[in-house]
């Protein structure tokens, strides 16, 4: 039996000749890719590809190895698409962006919307990005808010889309694919909850707990050492303070933010409640036109993925391939299909870059309904 | 310049050569498994693999070339290691098992808890999966439900996992990383809900409406028609319908099962108010031993993605070369570090089969916390 040594002296001498096959490989490679610039043929041929898999396979006669050469002939014929997308776009043939790059947002003569009301987290977001005096309404509703943006009555919205504990903020993913509004910027502030009553109002002596059921979910610590206590949930935070000063019933009290607490008058009963302490939101700035400012650095789409075996994998390549850091990935139901879903995906670029672009036109063509929710 | 055709025929001269050569490595590296095996040898060789990519890339000339070489290597390397688990499965070398396979749960002698009280889908689920006459008992959060298994004051909890239209019940999953129960079953059941009120009650008199969070997110349509109704959460359906009944408030509705507003003596005033129609809901049987029933189909894990790019494609990876199907993916944050994930991935497969055995390998070797939830 030969040793470990010497196998690994037999694997350099078929890598060798491996690494010189791929090089001449991707060279042939470039040369369809001319081709196929010169003759306006699309990089993406299926019925080529699936050919190309069943040769492949006929030439091994083990069931691992045919399974085998077919993953590296996958991986080897996504490179080759990859290399004819980057000539595409050398040769200005990719057309152009359906975003338009700008230089600002225009923000000092905004009129921006928020959710929720007087000494809302979402206030507090806005008031980071587009400063304390900025143009403001509010609205009861993230549809009521995604609606004022879609109309245009208001410019930006100002919407949480993740909580660093909590996870997503499911209804907004949803909004962002019924509606054509796009994500241009973005703003994490820390979210710290306290327990706010009347002033004077004593632990001891409260039945009700009013607050968002987010907030509800991240003190859940606390209130499960008062499990006598009601919760009831309300739109936000913010209309949970103000219910308290309006009821002036001392058995009741909001989780909410010590900066609501002072806006309605409340004493902190108790100060940070939350399970997790470094707890963040990170909202998101819409807009109803495709724009995207100079810079952006991130994008966010979402797609849905057809019922085969390896698909979600295989759509994945593409960031790899293109070397797009994936930073997030999140899966939701898709409406009226059971136990289908749809995929948010996060990852970092901007959509003048031709990796960008050469993943995207992949995840086009083999996923379903691919949106770009926005590069920001 | 060359034709296409002329392209194609100078690939395939080319892909001969490199299916030959690949079977040929796959020889040696089978080789090298059984020296592995004998010599007692880790499959997984961290240095070694960093070498060899290394020394592929520095054989090739374009930047494109360099990263393309190394990301095929990755595969064949991984390759190799799926043909080395499956030599150490053979050669009986993988040890056994941390899950023992059983036969039947016993549902017959079983006591069984669920979350919620009389009437709550939980409840029907329970009924479902161990029959009308059960020995069950009921508790108030899934936490109690968790801690009642782990304790074995129960011997299986029914907990929902996830719903058709609402995504997953966040906090079953965070649950399931906290305690050491597993999953050894699962039931799906249809959640129709209806707005009950007190007999003769009238939808125009109504001013407040009682339900679980997700049931009125699951019912947001028929709700916004009526935005004067106060929405208050509670634990469960069957609760908000045992208030209407108590409480014998005419202003005051349900949204519950009809099942629970027939228990509590209710008047369906609107029937079937889901958004969507074919709503429904999984639910989980978990226990607190690591056993799974003889020919169990699915298996749930999760593990944590370290901070590298494309690490989580890297996984994924596994999946893919072992033949398994993902069924779903989904992401948590990782408490107490904002920004980082957990991911929850279910795929088709046994514990006894070496292809999940190769994969689970694989994945214990490149992520990190991996826990097996169950296989059912």
């Amino acid at each position: 039996m030969a040793t470990l040594e010497e196998l690994r002296g037999q694997l350099d001498v078929v890598d060798d000749q491996i690494v010189k096959l791929y090089e001449e490989r991707m060279k042939i490679c470039e040369q369809v890719g001319e081709y196929k610039v010169e003759a306006g043929r699309k990089v993406f041929d299926r019925v080529r590809e699936k050919e190309k898999l069943q040769n492949v396979a006929s030439k091994v006669s083990s069931d691992f190895d045919k399974k085998g050469i077919q993953e590296l002939y996958q991986q080897l014929m996504s490179m080759s698409r990859k290399l004819q997308y980057q000539q595409l776009v050398k040769a200005g043939a990719l057309g152009r962006l359906p975003f338009i790059e700008i230089d600002s947002l225009g923000v000092e003569k905004a009129r921006v919307v928020f959710q929720g009301m007087e000494g809302a987290y979402g206030q507090a977001a806005m008031k980071t990005y587009f400063g304390e005096d900025c143009n403001s309404y509010s609205v009861r509703t993230f549809r009521d808010a995604m609606e004022a943006i879609e109309e245009g009555a208001a410019d930006y919205a100002v919407l949480p889309i993740e909580n660093s504990t909590a996870g997503a903020v499911n209804e907004v993913y949803d909004l962002l694919v019924e509606f054509e509004n796009y994500i241009v910027g973005e703003v994490i502030i820390p979210i710290t909850h306290t327990l706010a009553g009347l002033p004077g109002a004593q632990l001891s002596e409260l039945k009700r707990v009013y607050s968002k059921a987010e907030a509800l979910m991240q003190t859940t610590r606390f209130l499960e050492e008062h499990s006598d206590w009601q919760q009831i949930s309300v739109a936000n935070t913010a209309i949970a303070a103000k219910k308290i000063l309006d009821d002036q019933d001392r058995t009741q009290a909001a989780v909410c933010s010590a900066y609501a607490a002072k806006v309605y008058g409340l004493e902190v009963l108790e100060d940070n409640i939350n399970d997790e302490s470094g707890n963040c939101t990170r909202f998101i700035i819409v807009t109803n036109q495709k724009v995207f400012l100079k810079g952006a650095k991130k994008i966010s789409i979402c797609f849905e993925v057809p019922h085969e075996s390896g698909s979600l994998y295989h759509l994945l390549s593409h960031f790899i391939y293109n070397d797009l850091n994936m930073s997030k990935i999140e899966s939701r139901p898709i409406e009226g299909r059971s136990w289908e879903y749809r995929f948010f995906v996060d990852f970092e670029g901007n959509l003048e870059e031709p990796g960008v672009k050469n993943a995207l036109r992949g995840l086009r063509e083999e996923s379903r309904s691919l949106k770009i929710l926005g590069n920001y």
